[in-house]
């Protein structure tokens, strides 16, 4: 189960820093203002893409701890530039590293009680991860990646899937 | 792990069905040849609409086929109506409906070949899984949904996510 979710997290997070790296770097080359990228959103009551980055970092930090069955640890969304946004993602990653594979021994069956849309939930691990956790983390990496490409930043599957 | 792939699947594939509803009641609503949103895309070398909706279908038959060790069924890509593209999601339900658990008995260990990006690939299918065939289907199924958010389609994270 760990593996199943922090280490999928981790792979997929680590993309994201890659592909910021590659969205600041197409800032650079085009003269282009790295806020207006950050700002940017796919239509206007859609989350810009600090916020999906943001979200898909949560989404993972959050389905970790309470897989785990700890009380997750909120960061606050204070983040306005690239490097802030990679750290972010570093320390979601740090966060995640400091959950063992033992903390997950029993998470398939574990009752994960959380809030979505407003209402109270409550899921045993195993479909909290498949059908809750997983689709939410990939919708907010997806977005992010789409609100890129949207704008030019050239970006391949392979960004995405983060495969060596 | 038929759960964690046919009913994940099934899931959201259901979900992007009654996607395309409200996709095809916009046009309608709005005088929007059907064609124009079929045909949508977020950047000039992205994928269409269709393409997405038959790329997420194929991720999950294909994956489904692997899983269960048997070679994956190809369904041509023709779909030109929001009606065809709910068959070959029907379509598609229906083939991943064709296999049982026990067919999935072996499929955490199974060794999976693959191609990805024209390289050759092995994973075992807890791998396979959860690192290539889920990750792939939730990004054209995001995408999906996003070039229709993008064009003005009134959906919300519910619709995404498929919940009761």
């Amino acid at each position: 189960m760990h593996r199943r979710s922090v280490a999928v997290f981790d792979r997929f997070l680590s993309a994201l820093g890659a592909i910021l790296d590659k969205a600041e770097a197409h800032c650079t080359a085009r003269n282009i203002k790295p806020e207006v990228i950050l700002a940017a959103r796919l239509f206007p009551d859609m989350f810009s893409f600090t916020r999906q980055v943001q979200l898909a970092c949560d989404f993972a930090a959050r389905g970790t701890a309470r897989l785990a069955g700890v009380e997750p640890k909120g960061f606050p969304d204070t983040e306005a530039t690239f490097a802030e946004l990679k750290d972010r993602i570093r320390a979601t990653r740090g966060y995640m590293g400091s959950f063992q594979p033992e903390d997950f021994a029993h998470a398939e069956t574990r009752e994960i009680r959380f809030k979505a849309g407003g209402r109270d939930m409550v899921l045993p691990g195993e479909e909290f991860l498949s059908f809750y956790s997983l689709p939410q983390f990939f919708f907010h990496l997806t977005t992010a990646y789409d609100i890129l490409r949207h704008n030019g930043v050239e970006l391949g599957k392979r960004d995405y899937m983060g495969a060596p």
